[in-house]
């Protein structure tokens, strides 16, 4: 323990990091499959909090926990693959919105379906009970964690 | 739901992202603080597998879940930052081990002690027991989900 070996493999941010990376490669894997092979995982931070009606992209940043900058960067990727556009926003014409096209739609759809498979997969696995029990107290520690670091650090040059 | 919004709000994929985002701010803002400012959340998957008498590359992206591409750039960066070296692996001379630098074992001793109060903070808040439980439920589904995307998959080039 003194040198750091062992601990890390179970803590939280290990734990994380593997559920995220094992769930994007199948969720992209059977996107691909249904034709939409021209996104990767590391777009799914966008397109898991896109809206028919379109988000702003600071809700976009804050909702996935990325930065700004790094927002900005995906969504022109997926503007210039036709899966988003921005628009002006109705209520207020300085801000832009970022909608889903067509295709974009498409993908949430499929997305959702398939998400909604891996999910089922899990709660049989354990059980609907502990299944539900295990959700909750997840969302809990993510609540949790997210208000250990104000809003605001997220805005702080962490990544480069 | 049928147009996917959400539903996406709660399900693995959102909460594990959500969860790794904001462990990483707390872990390398505190990490930061103590004059490890030269590295940020994308080197984490490479510094939370690291074990002082070195790693090859491709353990630390079958342990990372990483590209094996991704790890080397990550590598790369925290070779010339003078956290980590390349040296021969002494059981096969062609192989190399990643092995940390006498800074890189002081961050993951920095880390260790950050990430073990992070836990013991969620562990109060959760109470013993559950936080037990909690913890072997995550183990068992990143277990799981892993196995369902067999190993090479990770080879495969998701990301770009």
């Amino acid at each position: 323990m003194a040198d750091g070996a062992g601990f890390r493999e179970n803590d939280l941010g290990v734990l994380s990091s593997r559920l995220l990376h094992a769930f994007q490669t199948e969720l992209f894997q059977r996107l691909r499959e249904q034709g939409f092979d021209d996104i990767v995982p590391r777009h799914g931070g966008v397109l898991a909090h896109l809206r028919p009606e379109g988000v702003r992209a600071t809700d976009l940043a804050r909702r996935s926990g990325q930065l700004k900058q790094v927002v900005g960067v995906i969504v022109d990727e997926l503007e210039s693959l036709k899966y988003v556009e921005r628009r002006p926003d109705p209520v207020d014409r300085r801000a832009k919105l970022v909608v889903p096209t067509r295709r974009g739609r498409a993908q949430m759809r499929a997305a959702t379906s398939i998400i909604a498979d891996i999910m089922s997969r899990h709660e049989g696995a354990l059980g609907a009970d502990e299944f539900a029990r295990f959700m909750a107290t997840f969302k809990a520690v993510v609540d949790r964690q997210r208000a250990v670091t104000a809003d605001d650090a997220a805005e702080q040059d962490l990544i480069r």
